[in-house]
């Protein structure tokens, strides 16, 4: 017997700052869809009222039945749209990313408003700057930090990203992406949160346009598809993601997983995969501001062998 | 009186291991366009023939007249073409590059040779490789290593970067870029060498498809345009570039030039280029295998007002 | 009323891999000294029987009466010694400790047998190896995971530090030694484990000579001290602790801590603990080898001006 | 016939910011004595007349007979004293060593005189500065740059340090320290400048007390010893020098070629190197403040057995 999948709304009450084996606050099956209105990294819903803390409450666990540690957890993401017309961002960039500054180059860290279009798509700043008069950005809505509870009993903040997903800010996480995620606890429990309208890559003032969002998404378990790192596609590319300080390492964690993805779902050995990547390869950086960077590797689908069935 | 630009053959008879004060093969004026043929990065010709040694052997230095220090050089890549029917790299992608190996996995650097089509602007491996039998990568060509001397006497080598240039190895420095360094020396010495016919982000195997090249660009000074960093431009981007070890670092001199240029060139002050560059900043990755490694901040056309005429 | 202080002698029964906010196993008074026996980092104890599982199990939580966030828990290393007469390290130096290994010289991880003397306070190898036929090295028994649970509610694994502490593997946190760490929970939740008999900086092999240990400290409660990091003294010094990947950020936060405790405990402002700092600061090197990695930043109290009472 | 060790007084009236092939200004046998003055990192002399630029100037270059590429420079610091009553440091703590500054704790660059008493051996600040009033620190003078000229035509700022050796800041290369090069040209071409009065690890005010000193050297021709990176030794330690950034990959540098040297020197293989460098390694962290940063490994002589004459 097989189960129809299912769609299902989640409106949770209450949120979580850790990935972590909290209870569950919904259980599922394999291949149901969730449907579910984020609130922003501040806590603050639709209306704007505050409902949840800093850093970036999640929405979840969401217990996915059958998932085991040694499965893994895709996340097709279906559908993301704003559910409100204002957002934020920080200023300036971090300092951290500047040479060493003068005193008088120093700026406060300072919030800005920007007003959304959630049908036009679009973003402007809510109070005119000099320069950016005419800006109007195309949003293309992101899930900042999503995954699954780690093993060990590990409850990581949702400040931070690891092996098991969290808070990646990588702006390719968006509708048409699968991100597969490795399964630390029986049931997966899945976490999502901290959705932004557009942000460019680095997330170099802190933030993209932070928003609710309304995001639908596929949760299925994958048997046996033991990962270390999350794996994910677009209709164009796979990816591999890594996440650690500095970019250095977070750049080898991906390129290694994906040099081990070359070889056990398209059979090129590591020569082989080699000289493809060498020539081919696309490296995406998803946040430089949290404890653990991001970073993406890419390779597009068109230079692949036919995938081996499993 | 305006001289009226001209366009020099240069055909070079030695070449360089660093970028220094070597006395000049060429001298020219500002706005002249030179037509060269590169040699590999081993010291190859088109025909085969060991020119000169490694690490990427340049051509060059050619002697701009009235470039000084404080002033830039602008380099306009008009043309690159492969001048033969085949290029090299070489396998597996770096040690450093990948989480600690297992010694079954560990390959010992293999030269691997390509076949290039430089009508149908494609290259293929010369000898089949398991799963890709059917890769054909159209040709991308570009200039692994140019620049200029640096100053305070310094000879950096041919097989890194810095402020002046060097080997960045940015797959984007390609037909229609434009790239401008801060002039260390009276005369600018301006170098150029170690062409790709393709090569994907990072460099990770170490090389891009090796080849020579004929490459034909304009030569031109800008007066008292102070540049801490190389800064380029193509049809759709500005950018700057940071070259430095770890990426974290590369990134930070890239990030902080393009606020300067974004205050320089066109007004924004660090507030609002924030603002801009948080939501639509792009970071490439140059290459991640020479002692210094390659950081290119990119920022669209499309969002900056007005350039400031100075 | 004042409590005379008390000594607790803490036989765990279970174990736990992560510092977080689980039920306390102990609850006592600020001031209190406790008496415990740890198991080794990969769950064995004094008989070599296997009580828990790696990464690092820990002793704990103890619950210590009066601790609010806010405060921190300074922890005053009594005693340390050795309960067993075996310990073990693995070989080699870890992979990504070493310039790209070609594979003649790639080593499999390999565990290796030390015999301890408890009464002589000696080491050597339990097999004898070639050239170190005569190593006889010196006890220095230390503490390699300690700290307490941090706040949010996160768990953060044994097999690494962050502000809280944790598997910081620095060879000074030997008896005479007394950390302080931020108190994130109330009750400060502290855990302990993971001995060494001794160690060489970095922890380069992946390990000290891993033993069980009965190790005696103090919990004092600081009321209000506001601490970023771990912070401590020994008789000559007074240290601060960054622990973070990469070493230039875990120096950048025990460097920057230091300058603010010069600030606040010793009435230095920025401008005189520069003077001071660079030319009297030692920097040592705890592991290099976990997730995160520790540096430690100290100065002389020699140097110092009278403390500030508070 | 064996020549005489002859010991030549040089007094420089030129200076170098870079380490390359300039003209020899000495030319001696190998095992001759050199005396020289330096003078300090702006290029001030003993009577503060500016006698050339910064960043710091060196003496040199002197040609050692014999001296091929392959072999190695060894350099005997036989004695250091300031020439001068008074040196200079900056202050603050350089900015990137520092967590993201609050622009009121920025401070500007600003420079600081000391008294320096060459007969006593200490220093004090010249003008008192509140809590600091009674810090008389012992000198403990060393050389901040030297070197050899790199190999390929390479000419590497002062500013810096590399394979070659240059600007390591190491408060270690003080007298009774021996430290050998890579030779990369015939003749060696030997530098040397930037002498500190005392200086604490990682030079983080980006200076040490600068002085001039006199300084008392022993050049010896090391025949075939094929270096990659500075090697040294003092009465107590053996000790490798990597230069780079970030520490992290300076620690790879230095930590290979310990791993090198004990094989090589002392018949140690991997493993056994392994077993003892993991318990009794030092690392000391040299200048964090230069392009390349410096890191130094340490083994105690006392724990190698007897050293393979070669």
């Amino acid at each position: 017997m097989v189960n129809t999948p299912t769609t299902h709304r989640f409106t949770p009450t209450r949120w979580h700052n850790v990935l972590g084996s909290a209870p569950a606050e919904l259980e599922i099956e394999s291949g149901d869809t969730i449907i579910t209105e984020t609130i922003d990294a501040s806590g603050c819903d639709r209306l704007g009222v505050k409902r949840s803390s800093p850093p970036n409450p999640v929405n979840g666990p969401i217990h996915v039945r059958g998932a085991e540690p040694g499965d893994a957890l895709r996340v097709d993401i279906l559908d993301i749209r704003p559910n409100r017309d204002t957002g934020w961002t920080r200023t300036p960039v971090m300092p951290h990313l500047v040479d060493a500054v003068r005193a008088d180059e120093f700026l406060p860290r300072e919030m800005v408003t920007w007003t959304v279009d959630p049908v036009a798509m679009t973003a402007r700043l809510a109070t005119p700057v000099a320069g950016l008069e005419r800006l109007h950005l195309p949003l293309v809505p992101m899930i900042g930090c999503f995954g699954v509870a780690p093993d060990l009993g590990q409850a990581i903040s949702t400040g931070t990203s690891a092996a098991h997903g969290g808070n990646m800010d990588y702006r390719g996480f968006t509708a048409g992406c699968s991100v597969s995620f490795p399964v630390g606890v029986a049931g997966a429990l899945f976490f999502l949160g901290d959705c932004h309208a557009v942000q460019g890559d680095g997330e170099i003032v802190g933030n993209g346009i932070e928003i609710g969002c309304e995001v639908t998404v596929r949760l299925t378990v994958e048997k046996h598809r033991k990962l270390l790192w999350p794996r994910g596609e677009t209709a164009e590319d796979i990816f591999c993601v890594g996440n650690a300080r500095p970019l250095d390492q977070a750049l080898q964690h991906a390129t290694t997983d994906m040099l081990l993805r070359l070889d056990e779902e398209y059979g090129l050995d590591r020569k082989a995969a080699s000289h493809l990547m060498g020539q081919v390869v696309r490296y995406d950086i998803g946040n430089v501001v949290d404890p653990a960077y991001t970073l993406v590797c890419r390779v597009s689908k068109k230079w692949l062998p036919q995938r081996i069935e499993t």
